[in-house]
């Protein structure tokens, strides 16, 4: 055992792969000195407990599983909130179809209901089996085992609880290392693992602003008139996306201004930046012949292209260096200020599979199936790297990321779309240190747009991607009719754009309370998003919860769908109050809300600051707050008071104030943060 | 190179892992005095066309593939019959949720429109990248690559044809065999192998007849009860299956008579075999506490329990003689004549996976993953070889299939019921060498009924899996009802009985006609039923047909579904006819049956020979036969003429006779056809 932190420890297991996830260039330091805040806890168990195996394949190990527990986490899922008795296999896929463990982003950290988790130091597309299979030295069949079964249903009931052990699978490795993550609480234990990858992303308040992307088709022409009609629509706005067309080549990519549709991009950023927008450019890492640095990369690259493009490999310097430099250079140099990182994930449930073979050989001897998980890791790294050499502290997107990731400011989207999939994957990305968007691209009806929009206003990141539809979508929903300008009526058109507008200035108004769940994610380890179970760990009732979060640590949003009209929804312990009416509940509640409503419940005896509703941040916008106060004892508010914008809070730690609930407010707070007025529930 | 047999030759590259599918017990002798018959052909590359490359993750195969070249085989796949551009992972499961080559009986063998095939002599989940990767080493961008794309279909089309080579990804081997079947036709290559597999699966007739399985909670009362309403309304049925109620314990299994619901096994079966019945029982290989030979089982078991039972390791005699044994002296020799060899594939697509772990330990030193790509060719022999210690000749069902298993009598199943995939699955098998069975087992309406039956009648079973409703299908389709014993009124009852006794009579009319089909296969290894791609390659306009088969030499059946009204179907080069009324087709050909109809064409000049309808056969059954002529000058129709019933055409080898346009027959078919008429289109 070999303590690397306060309740991090690592076990060495067999002879690891020399280049294992934790040895990756784009892993982040410990925040050593922010475990001293988290409670001590035991080892949950020793390393005798832990049973190793190594063969020709790979090699096993087994970790005991207690009845009662309950595993969580194993990256971004969108199938699956809890794993027990599943076989979840660690394998990177752009479209997970099925519940099998295949993700954007898969990770192989699991946390247990028990208060501690297990991270599989290894970049091989794992096999965790999460207590259904009992080994040959279990008990014999007692009495009522082997009944005779006659339905479907029966034969195949999944297991309610962990019956075996956790039996994890690693292809290809001798050996590897686990860190064991101690609690005392599976929330702390997240804690540890986020801390330990150098703590969590900490956008830029803009970052948490609304992000909207633009038709693909679009050129700079018809990008300003969406940036115009936005604004004297007053649609909140701080991001806005182009989309492959600002390029002269992609699939593969140029990454070079098309001449056609952006033909002076100065000008044109120059004319965003002015109005407050920040530019955030689609591309993927394949590299077509086309870009600048082609021929420098070539060497560096893996041995199957991709859309006839390059596959650097970014576990080597110099591959990272030239796409950085260029990146610094051309685009972020020049008032660029994100990246929406697209397919360095896979493609296997894909009609055509696009991507690079598992097998494939990359000249840092990484295989396919090493670079498959950990591309992203490494493209974010890259990327976070040319935004900081033009000090833009960014908040990008991307399709993959994996184990050490946390600290990397990007947020994971997919081309899937189920709604309840989309709300589930808020809840399941936490346990790993990542974080997801149900972004809003398209709706069936008004209510299908709404309903998507209010799943986003306590999410990491509010995304309205309208890369197929040339006008905004509360003109018109449907995209053969948007794309030739037939719009609603006038009348339809004003109370969806209302209904847009309600939704994303709500998003605003939260900007100060989510920045400061930010900072605690970056500061303390806290996801900022978290599933009842991370916070309720003890309460079976929430186990299975994947349809509503904690957002921050006194809100708890119930994200409606359309189609649904009343959701009983079982309360974890206290008291809890409705956002809007202060009603207080216990035990659980009864939602019913309009279809304006996004359901958000208050923990007892918190202090809620809510902004005025803006348009966009600035840099240094000081921010006019109503304190929403509910109980009779509430508990402070914390904001985080740095510039919102720079990188300073790097090099001055946290700035932490409080706002109590009679308005008085600590001193750091007020260059940013004013008082307009305190209601009470 | 190394020639094995003329046409078969074997590349060895790296060190091939010790205990491959080739060498394992199940693998027959080849039927070397059947090669002289196939054309010769060159090989399609040498071996220095072959790039091989081994990792500590594996190893990696890439092999030539020309544009326009297409891909069929890796065994039964229901979601796909050509794979050109697509990845395969060859992932044993019995649930294949998505179109990745997950399949209950993946298989690693590839056949080539150019006219050849490959196997890898592998049971690792070996990845198979269709032509759609091209390496570094490819030529650069050209003009109109790269194009900006604005639509995910632009994005992610399909390719169409091949456009670099074929890889071949084999997880933890540091080699592999490959085996190349020369053609020249695809069909020669398929015929290479299977020969070279020992031939095709050879059922008795009274296997080709219908197989009805009671419904699960029946006793031996209701059974017999249901015996004699087959009997008496003249429904066709051969096969009497009995699902897991005959046993005391199922899941895991004990093999043995329950003596509630089959006090007096000996004397039901006696009643039914009386009646001309054969008795198919259900089981699957895990081995409960109460099975005869469970202690014994134990050290031969792998290290993981599957619902508790034992995982019996094949690979090792002592299993599989404690296995055979128990199964010959308390079974098969007690007038059992078949088995339904259930969940012997995987389970990562079902919610709760319940088989075994790839990283389990089996004491033969097999791991799990190659155990879930052998266990069903395994336990097939061991089966096989417990009835043939009972001198029956068998044909059973099975869940798993793999390399080397065309001569095995059992045929593949699924849980899965899309009726298009069903039927898929009839033209994907035959590549490998396996059989598959669009069984019925519920509809949603009595055409879906109708249908689901009439695509069985050319299929390799006839199957009618009524294991969830207590009363036959025709009385009440709906189970909720059935079970309730809740009946149509008495004009729809017989309505849809003549339906079904219509289809299962046109079936046993073809009876004659298929056993000569199984006989060329078994003899000289012609799959009975072939996707029109295997027989006519190079037509380009048939590569993706998936819903219609070559059953035999002369027939072309095109199955329809619920909904169908109409199909145009492209027709294979030459004249063709309708079955039924003799109408002559060229080019294409309009189809739009009535529900009664199943859609059959003729090869032009053909003779064939129709049965009277039989409810079963018996042993020594003679055939009076209507010959229905087709064309100006008929080729012979080619009957065989063993017993049907015992192992003799193993020691006497073929026995073919002819039947001519004029009536003439040959000597050796007169003991077992008669001609009844002629009938000339």
């Amino acid at each position: 055992m070999n303590q690397l932190a306060p309740g991090v420890i690592r076990l060495t297991f067999g002879t690891p792969e020399s280049d294992t996830p934790s040895k990756q260039s784009y892993v982040k330091p410990p925040r050593y000195e922010a475990f001293g805040a988290l409670p001590g806890a035991a080892v949950p168990f020793g390393e005798d407990a832990i049973r190793f195996r190594a063969s020709a394949r790979g090699c096993r190990l087994e970790l005991p599983l207690t009845p009662g527990e309950d595993i969580y986490g194993l990256g971004l899922n969108l199938k699956r909130l809890r794993h027990t008795g599943k076989k979840r296999t660690l394998r990177v896929n752009s479209d997970p179809a099925t519940d099998t463990g295949d993700s954007h982003a898969p990770c192989p950290i699991y946390f247990s209901t028990a208060g501690y988790g297990v991270l599989v130091d290894t970049a091989r597309y794992a096999s965790f089996y999460c207590g259904g299979n009992e080994p040959l030295d279990a008990e014999e069949c007692g009495e009522g085992e082997g009944e005779i079964r006659l339905t479907e249903a029966e034969l195949y009931a999944g297991k309610k609880s962990a019956t075996a052990p956790m039996v994890i699978d690693v292809p290809a490795a001798q050996g590897v290392d686990l860190y064991l993550f101690t609690g005392p609480t599976l929330l702390d234990a997240v804690r540890r693992y986020v801390l330990f990858s150098g703590g969590g992303a900490f956008p830029p308040e803009w970052g948490l602003g609304c992000h909207y992307r633009a038709c693909g088709t679009s050129n700079a022409e018809q990008v300003l008139a969406l940036a115009a009609e936005l604004r004297s629509k007053r649609i909140p706005c701080d991001i806005l996306g182009l989309e492959p067309g600002w390029q002269t080549r992609a699939y593969s990519c140029s990454y070079q201004w098309s001449p056609e549709r952006f033909p002076d991009p100065e000008g044109f950023i120059a004319e965003l930046r002015d109005q407050d927008f920040h530019i955030n450019l689609w591309e993927h890492v394949f590299t077509h012949s086309d870009a600048p640095f082609y021929r420098e990369m070539r060497p560096y690259s893996g041995d199957f292209k991709v859309w006839k493009g390059l596959v650097p490999d970014f576990t080597l310097a110099p591959a990272r260096d030239l796409f950085r430099n260029d990146h610094a250079s051309r685009l972020t140099g020049k008032g660029i200020s994100g990246f929406k990182l697209d397919e360095c994930d896979n493609s296997d449930f894909i009609s055509s599979p696009w991507s690079f073979p598992e097998c494939s050989f990359f000249p840092s001897g990484h295989d396919g199936e090493t670079m498959h998980s950990m591309l992203g890791a490494h493209y974010m790294d890259v990327i976070d790297n040319a935004c900081r050499d033009a000090g833009t502290r960014t908040y990008g997107l991307v399709r993959n990321a994996h184990a050490f990731t946390s600290p990397q400011p990007f947020v994971l989207y997919s081309d899937l779309y189920d709604h309840a999939e989309f709300i589930r994957g808020v809840t399941t990305c936490g346990f790993a240190g990542q974080l997801w968007t149900p972004e809003f691209r398209h709706a069936v009806s008004p209510e299908d747009y709404v309903r998507r929009l209010q799943s986003m206003v306590l999410s990491p990141l509010m995304l309205l991607n309208i890369w197929m539809m040339p006008n905004p979508p509360w003109r018109q929903l449907v995209r053969g009719k948007n794309v030739k300008n037939e719009f609603y009526p006038p009348e339809e058109q004003a109370r969806l754009e209302k209904l847009t507008r309600e939704a994303l200035e709500l998003r605003m108004r939260f900007l100060p309370y989510l920045y400061a769940a930010f900072a605690a994610y970056h500061f303390a380890g806290t996801p900022p998003c978290r599933a009842l179970a991370m916070d309720y760990p003890e309460d079976e009732r929430l186990r299975d919860v994947d349809y509503a979060w904690m957002a921050g640590d006194r809100l708890l949003v119930v994200p409606f769908r359309a189609g649904m009209t009343e959701l009983v929804l079982p309360l974890p312990q206290g008291a809890w109050r409705n956002f809007y009416t202060g009603e207080r509940y216990e035990g659980e509640v009864t939602l019913a809300p309009e279809i304006g409503e996004l359901p958000i419940l208050v923990k007892e005896n918190s202090v809620i600051p809510l902004a005025d509703p803006m348009e966009h941040v600035s840099s240094g916008t000081r921010y006019h707050l109503t304190l929403r106060i509910f109980g009779d004892s509430p508990e402070p508010a914390r904001l985080f008071a740095d510039d919102g914008w720079s990188f300073g809070f790097e090099r001055t730690g946290p700035s932490w104030g409080e706002l109590r609930a009679d308005g008085a407010m600590s001193d750091i707070l007020e260059t940013r943060y004013a008082i307009r007025k305190l209601e009470r529930f």
